[in-house]
C-alpha cells in the first residue's frame, strides 16, 4: 500500500493570511468579504497577485463559493476547486492535502486553502444550529450541540484510560497564556487563571466553559505551490512533509452514528497518525511544536496521545501547563492561542501558526523550530493531520 | 502552466456498477442502500472486495457519508474522502479527477467515485426544493427552479449564436431511442416520437417538457486505481486520458450570480474543453462517442459546441437525431439514454456508459469505440469533462 511518501515535500506553503478575527457576530462585514481579506493577505505575503491563483480548496461545507471568490479576485481560469468531505473541523489538513495533490498532478499551479466562518450570522453551533441536519435519534434526549456529542467520546476516553479529566486544564491555560502575546487573538487582554478555569461552570461534563472552543467571525488562508516553485518564490518556503486524512472502521464518532464500544473513546487518529509519520519520515520525538484543534480540550488530550506524544499512563504528569508553554515547554502547543483563545477558524489558524513557527515569526516563537505538526478536529471524521518542515528538514 | 498532461493514463477504471434505477419516489429502499448496491456492484465488476476500497469521492453535496459507507462496506482504513465543490451536476468528472489524483499521489490505492440520489425522498429540484439556499433576489420574480435559471443561459446562447432552439429535439430523441434498447432505463418501453416532443408543453421557454432531465432514484459508482494496478487486475482497463474541471472568469452562471453579458450564454466549458484535449492529447475529431449531461437539452447543444464538435454556423444541420444515433451516427450521444431517459444519477451514469462503450458492452454499442468523452453539467460551475481511452489509445 502506498503511504504517500513520494509526496513528502512535493508541495510547500508560500503565503499565509488572515482577516481580522472577531467574537461571534462582531464582524462588520460578511463572511465572503472576510474570505477575500484573508486570501488577499495570503497573496500579499506570498508576493503574488490574487489573479495568479488557479485552485481553491476548503472544508466543512464552506459557504464561500470558489467560483465567486475566483471571479472577485480576478482569476481568469479556475482549474481546481474541491472540498474536504464532512462538516466540522476534521478536514483542514485534508484540504491542504488536496491542494498538494492538485499541484503535484499539474491540475493547478497555485492553490489557496481557506476557511471563512461567521458564526454570528450563520448559526452558532453552541445553540444547536447544526443539529437540524443531525439525527432525530439524538434530539429527543436533549442531545443537541457539539458539546453534548463529544462529551460521550471524551467520557469514554477518560474512563478507558484512567486519565483525570482535569488534565484538560493544561491545554486551556497554555492557549490563553499564548493569546496574551498575540494582538490578533480574540482573547488578547483577557488572561485566564487556573482558579477562573476551575470556577467556571460545566457546559456538559467533562467540559468546563473554557474547555469548549469559542465561536468567532473570521477567515484564514494558506497558499500551496510545488516545492520547486516555492523555492523560486521566496527564501523561506515551508514544506509539506506529511499530510494524511482518514478514519478507521466505525470511525464515525457520535455524529455519524457508526461508532462502537471500541471506537467511541478515540479521537480517530488511530490510522491517520501512523500514516502521517510514515509519510513525513519523522517520529513524535522530532516534532518541535504542535498546533492542535480544540473543539473541546479533551480532544487535544486524546489526539496528542494518539499522535504518540504521551502514553496514557504518563498523561496525568504530562498534561500540565508547563509542558505546553512556549518558548521553553517540552511540547509547545497552540502558540497563537488556537481555537480556544485566538479565534475559531475551524482549524485554519493552526496551519498558519505552524508556518509562522517555521519562519521564526510567531509571537510565541519556539527557538529553532524546524518541524511543526498540525492536527485537525479530533473525533470528527474524516479527520486529518499535517507535518510542515523547514528547508533544513529536507 | 501545467496542463495535467503527466496525468494522461495515470489512472484507470476497473469497475462500474449501478443500483436499480427508479422514477422519483419509486425506490423501495433509501439512498444509502442504493449507494451500497452501486458500490458493491462496481466491486463485483472489478473483481475486488468492497473492503479493498480506501478512497471515496462524490460531488454535488452527496448526502451519503464516506465514513458510514466505508464502515458499512467493511473498509478498515479510509484514506481519502473528498467532494467536488458545488451543487448541481458540474462535478462528476471533477470527482473522477480527484480519485485519479489520490491514486497518483499514493494517498489511496483504490477509490470509488459514486453518487446516490433519491429525489422522491430528499427534495425534487423541479419543485424548487433547492431554491431555499439560493438568492432571495430570484424568488420574488417567480424564478424558482433549475429550469427557470438555465432558461436564461440557453435563451442568451440561442440569441447570440442564431441557432434554432428547436435543435434541442435531436438530443432528446436520440436519448429516448437509445433507452429503448436499455432495460435498465427508466424510460425503457416508453418511446418518444418527434410529434410527441413537439406537442409537449413548455416548462419554461425554450424548454419543452422533454428537454428537461427527469428526476430519479438510484446510485452509480466507478472504481479508479493506478494504471499499473488496473492492468494487473483485468484485461480491459479503461484509461483516464483527460480529466479537467474549472470555470472562466465570471463563470458562475445564474446560480452563483457572477455572470456578465459575455458569460451568460455559455455552458462554461470555454476553459475546460481546451485543457481537456491538451491533457488527453486528442482532438474532437478523434472522439468516437459522447456522453453529455443533460440538465436541459440546450446545455448539450452548448457543451458540444464548446467542446469543438460543431461550429455554431453549422449547428442547425448538425443537430439532427441521425447525428447522435448509435451505431451509425456521426457522433453517437448518450447511448444509454442519459439523464433524460436512462436515469438521473447527476451524471455518474454517463461515466459508466463511457466505460461500457470502450469495453464493447453497451446495448447501443458504437463499433470499435476507442475514445469516449463525458461532460458534466453545463452551466454549473465548476464544471468538468473527461476523456476515457482503451488500451489502443495509449
Amino acid at each position: 500500500m502506498g503511504t504517500g511518501a513520494t509526496m513528502r515535500a512535493a508541495a510547500a506553503v508560500i503565503g499565509v493570511g488572515e482577516s481580522a478575527y472577531y467574537r461571534h457576530g462582531r464582524s462588520p462585514v460578511d463572511e465572503f468579504s472576510l474570505c477575500l481579506d484573508a486570501v488577499r493577505a495570503a497573496c500579499g505575503d506570498a508576493g503574488i497577485r490574487p489573479a495568479d491563483l488557479d485552485g481553491f480548496v476548503s472544508f466543512s461545507d464552506d459557504r464561500n463559493s470558489s467560483v465567486r471568490l475566483a471571479t472577485s479576485l480576478g482569476v481568469r481560469e479556475l482549474r481546481w476547486s474541491t472540498m474536504q468531505w464532512g462538516g466540522g473541523g476534521g478536514g483542514s489538513a485534508g484540504a491542504v492535502q488536496q491542494a498538494a495533490a492538485a499541484v503535484h498532478c499539474g491540475f493547478a499551479d497555485c492553490v489557496v486553502v481557506y476557511r471563512g466562518i461567521t458564526q454570528g450570522r450563520h448559526g452558532r453551533y453552541s445553540q444547536g444550529a447544526a443539529t437540524r441536519r443531525w439525527s432525530s435519534h439524538f434530539v429527543p434526549y436533549g442531545h443537541l450541540t457539539a458539546a453534548n456529542f463529544f462529551a460521550l467520546n471524551a467520557t469514554r476516553f477518560f474512563h478507558e484510560t484512567g486519565i483525570d479529566p482535569g488534565v484538560q486544564r493544561s491545554v486551556v491555560l497554555a492557549s490563553y497564556a499564548h493569546a496574551q502575546r498575540n494582538p490578533r487573538a480574540v482573547m488578547h487582554g483577557r488572561p485566564l487563571t487556573a482558579q477562573a478555569y476551575d470556577d467556571s461552570r460545566w457546559i456538559v461534563e467533562p467540559f468546563h466553559l473554557y474547555d469548549c472552543c469559542q465561536e468567532s467571525d473570521g477567515a484564514a488562508a494558506l497558499i500551496i505551490v510545488s516545492a520547486d516553485r516555492a523555492r523560486a518564490t521566496r527564501p523561506d518556503p515551508v514544506y509539506l512533509l506529511g499530510c494524511v486524512q482518514g478514519a478507521g472502521h466505525r470511525g464515525g464518532g457520535v455524529i455519524d452514528g457508526v461508532f462502537d464500544s471500541e471506537t467511541l473513546g478515540t479521537a480517530e487518529f488511530r490510522t491517520v497518525a501512523p500514516r502521517l509519520y510514515a509519510m513525513a519520515g519523522v517520529t513524535p520525538a522530532d516534532i518541535d511544536v504542535v498546533q492542535g484543534y480544540e473543539n473541546f480540550a479533551a480532544g487535544v488530550v486524546m489526539a496528542l496521545i494518539e499522535h504518540g506524544f504521551c502514553e496514557p499512563d504518563q498523561a496525568n504528569e504530562f498534561f500540565v501547563p508547563e509542558t505546553f508553554l512556549a518558548p521553553g515547554g517540552r511540547l509547545p502547543l497552540n502558540t497563537s492561542g488556537g481555537n480556544l483563545a485566538e479565534g475559531y477558524l475551524h482549524g485554519m489558524g493552526h496551519h498558519i501558526e505552524a508556518v509562522r513557527q517555521l519562519r521564526g515569526t510567531s509571537v510565541n516563537q519556539v527557538p529553532d523550530a524546524q518541524l511543526s505538526l498540525v492536527f485537525a478536529g479530533p473525533m470528527v471524521t474524516p479527520t486529518s493531520s499535517a507535518i510542515y518542515g523547514s528547508e533544513a528538514t529536507l
